[in-house]
């Protein structure tokens, strides 16, 4: 579980005590790649046969013992080292480099972590199917990338909201979120203190940082979206772009003429960024303030090398509403904002729904790409029912595999307390290990180099009954030995050849050896083969395995009455 | 929660105590359906508004307060007073009677159930694309019907193991799992008392029951699978038959010739009675007795009206063996069988897999009903990876919502603890609740008839924030009631026009009311309307907005940094 600085709360505590988890995931130790001067985190599995399987890291220097946390002081600026080429154009950013045929330091770390060629990075961030969210003001993140070549990614949202959690929370949520794979962050913090809030999370996160800048804007006109202005929002931008925001959701796609169209729909408008804009474009009968100032906000952007996420305002909020013409109108929208971004070399991706039925979930994707010039689409979810609320992590999940399978990039999760309450640290995990699984669930369906890797290092395992090894091939090693403990407690029985659904006495996996041990000792493998021997008459081969104990053991599926 | 028999545990207690749960899911009553002579069940949700919703109920007399239940003496055998038409050409079944147009009592029930027509569910049996399991001595049971054009079916495992959980247990685990919407159980008994427990299970079964008779002809073998015989499986499924088992898995289609294919998996067997039969055909080297013998094993069933469950002894137990030529050879055996099955009269579905990767899943219910007449395909599963032990009600979820869009009739759940021990009662009620969310999910991308009414009556009162509406409009009310009161307990705020996640100040969900009235005052419903008022100018339009308070609130949703 890791251990914790100033307290030694288990797991399940709420994180309302200051902890911090420190210290490797059971199995597991921080393993570095060399590339030239980088170091590239990884993520070692060890396991008791003697091989070891390594895996992708977003946990940052909190797993490795070896390194020195101190959260007042924050991490380590790592990426101030690095070489950064002069400005194009002056934009200095991954965008405008890739485009200059020019591969950054930031995109060799990427290739390594991801396992392909540097190259390959660099035309998909020049052609902008893939982003590097990167501020130069957020030195402490480890470059990581968002397109659909690459594997899909996970975003945790944290931050604190009303009268709940403090700060050390927010940071420990940090910690906790990417120790399970978040790829991303977003602070969705509102309410006081969200600039020291952010700060504290800038400067302690491994990973890029998300935010809604109009969030913070609202509070300083004390919730009132009619007194919002371009000026006070575009201070508020460069405030946390100075602060080092790595990418931020703008909703410059709803339009004062979209507002109608979500006025018949059965939840109307369900995105907050949606609504203000919404309240803000009919209460002065005016054009979005974002759409009319787009430009200097490219300004501002290019200068920090920010990566716009283009915000869905008018996205469904129910499966009654999914694909209909308020969110494709917006969609449109924000295709024409993508290439306006582009244009002023800035790095671009596009939010994404929400609620979708299963049979429109692939149209989204379809028509992201078609209008965005397949800019790196970023989905939470979708839910493919709204039946289940306290299941919406499964509910989405499911949708969120699928859409990321059709070429989503990264998936935004869902906790089980949405549509319900404020998610604590044991739904945050449960949240992101969710969204592990469908994402690595698409990468093997889309044939990700390596994905497979692991599946059949743990199905090898399992059949193997090394079961050590298949707790810490798991992606939470904890939770599988806790189910596994709850039946058989005793150390020896993770290496008994059984499991405790069928017991000692039966087990396929003992069969299946002794099948596949006597096909290579008669050289069957075809169907032909076995049929030659039977032709031949095998009194005797068959007698030899009656010798060799036929045993039969039930299998560990207890599933399917099979 | 129910109340319970002789025992006011919490619902988190282990199902050790003897009791059992009774009375209506909260904020629902049972309802019953008159048509003509017979009483159709339904649950009916009660909402604040006035309005109700009925929905599909599995969980027979024991969510009826009005209902006497005695589970020594079992349920009354209601089906035993309906109308049996004679035998067709020696054989009483469903398939049968549907072949010669008769319209069974059976059939009536379930068009009420399903809100179909009669018709329909006669002429998809008739073809063999939908099953009605309904042993004649199972005379408890409320008809059901599992085939494509119906809605999706969720299957739940129970049964005793080795050394745990006792007979009441059993029949607690059957109530609690029908209670949360499994169609169908298997009782997977294995060890002592199969037969007393299987007694207990069917005279108590609202449902119908499904069995894997090999498990207790092992057990008379005392494991030895090379002691199987004929005869004595022969006798055993007359055993069960005698006590009403209404479907039972068969495997069949493990031939001795496809046992060396599994030799080069990284799983090989990981079915129970695949595995048994694989034994069994290389200690002998004779090819199975199931296979031999199946047209005997056809008029057994016939006697009863058993529905077959075509296993499939050879499904891959691993994303690397998923499709290969095992798995197929063996289904277009089942293809054969099948055809022999209905050319008796039986009624027939097929197993399948598993473990597969999205991008196969949709290859396997092709094939099935290229090769088996599209025979109700029954699934379990299949998981879409194999990396996260401990959460496969999750993987298999995501396979599950897929295969049964692409056409399974029904799903076997996964449980949390699959791969890795017992499931409690708790597991039970999750690895439900997880398979409901992926058969309604299917029944919606299907647009199965009526499946949207609950997402739209949920996400609708959701929109109005009727919260104990949303609450009994979920599949789990406890759970979804249980997360909100964590943040906001207190009783006012079921009616509060906010949720917890983003205080008082701010939500969507008025904002979006505001901008509903705001148009249909105007009379804006296209972008051409609005693009009108834009064009003739509305500061007076807009005056109005503003004097009308133009409210913003964040919304119920907290993802997506939207």
């Amino acid at each position: 579980m890791g251990t914790r600085v100033s307290a030694t709360r288990d797991s399940s505590a709420p994180a309302d005590s200051g902890f911090l988890t420190l210290g490797p995931i059971e199995g597991s130790t921080k393993h570095y790649l060399s590339v030239d001067d980088l170091r590239v985190p990884q993520r070692r599995i060890h396991l008791t046969n003697g091989e070891h399987l390594d895996v992708y890291d977003t946990s940052g220097p909190y797993t490795d013992p070896s390194a020195h946390i101190d959260v007042e002081k924050g991490l380590a600026p790592t990426r101030d080292s690095w070489h950064r080429p002069d400005p194009i154009d002056g934009a200095s950013t991954q965008l405008a480099w890739a485009r200059a045929g020019i591969v950054t330091d930031e995109m060799r770390f990427i290739a390594a972590r991801e396992g392909v060629d540097a190259e390959l990075v660099r035309s998909e961030v020049a052609i902008g199917r893939a982003v590097i969210p990167a501020n130069h003001r957020h030195p402490e993140s480890e470059p990581m990338i968002i397109g659909k070549r690459f594997a899909v990614k996970v975003n945790a949202n944290i931050g604190n909201s009303a009268v709940r959690s403090s700060i050390s929370d927010e940071v420990e949520k940090m910690v906790w979120a990417t120790r399970w794979g978040a790829d991303t962050i977003m602070d969705l913090s509102t309410g006081a203190d969200i600039h020291t809030t952010r700060e504290w999370i800038m400067r302690n996160s491994p990973v890029p940082v998300g935010t809604v800048p109009i969030y913070q804007a609202l509070e300083k006109v004390d919730g009132d979206p009619a007194s919002l202005t371009w000026e006070l929002y575009r201070d508020t931008v460069i405030e946390q772009a100075e602060q080092g925001v790595d990418y931020m959701t703008v909703h410059a796609g709803v339009l004062l003429r979209y507002v109608p169209l979500t006025a018949k729909r059965i939840t109307g408008i369900v995105s907050r960024g949606g609504s203000i804009m919404a309240a803000w474009c009919l209460a002065h009968h005016r054009e979005s303030f974002l759409y009319k100032h787009f430009d200097e906000l490219c300004e501002i952007f290019r200068r920090y090398d920010i990566t716009f996420s283009l915000g869905d305002g008018l996205r469904p909020g129910s499966i009654a509403d999914a694909n209909d013409e308020a969110q494709f109108a917006e969609l449109r929208t924000l295709g024409e904002l993508t290439t306006i971004a582009k244009s002023h070399g800035v790095q671009v991706m596009i939010e994404g729904p929400g609620h979708v039925p299963m049979h429109k979930i692939a149209e989204n994707v379809r028509v992201e790409e078609e209008l965005c010039e397949e800019a790196p689409f970023y989905t939470l979810g979708p839910l493919a029912t709204d039946i289940a609320p306290a299941y919406d992590h499964i509910t989405s999940a499911i949708g969120a595999a699928m859409i990321a399978q059709a070429g989503t990039a990264m998936l935004c999760y869902v906790t089980p307390k949405e549509h319900l309450g404020l998610p604590d640290r044991d739904d945050v995990k449960i949240g992101v290990i969710t969204y592990k699984i469908a994402a690595h669930s698409a990468d093997l369906a889309k044939g990700h180099p390596r994905a497979q890797e692991r599946d059949d290092a743990l199905s090898k395992a399992r059949f193997e009954f090394r079961w050590t090894d298949q707790f810490n091939l798991a992606l939470d090693p904890d939770t599988a030995r806790a189910y596994h403990d709850e039946t058989l407690p005793a150390e020896p029985a993770k290496t008994a050849h059984f499991c405790s659904m069928c017991g000692p006495k039966f087990c396929s996996m003992r069969i299946s050896a002794d099948v596949r041990a006597y096909a290579e000792e008669h050289g069957l493998v075809t169907i032909e083969d076995i049929d030659r021997t039977i032709a031949e008459g095998m009194a005797a081969k068959s007698a030899e395995f009656a010798e060799a104990g036929n045993r039969v053991y039930l299998p560990l599926e207890t599933v399917g009455g099979a």
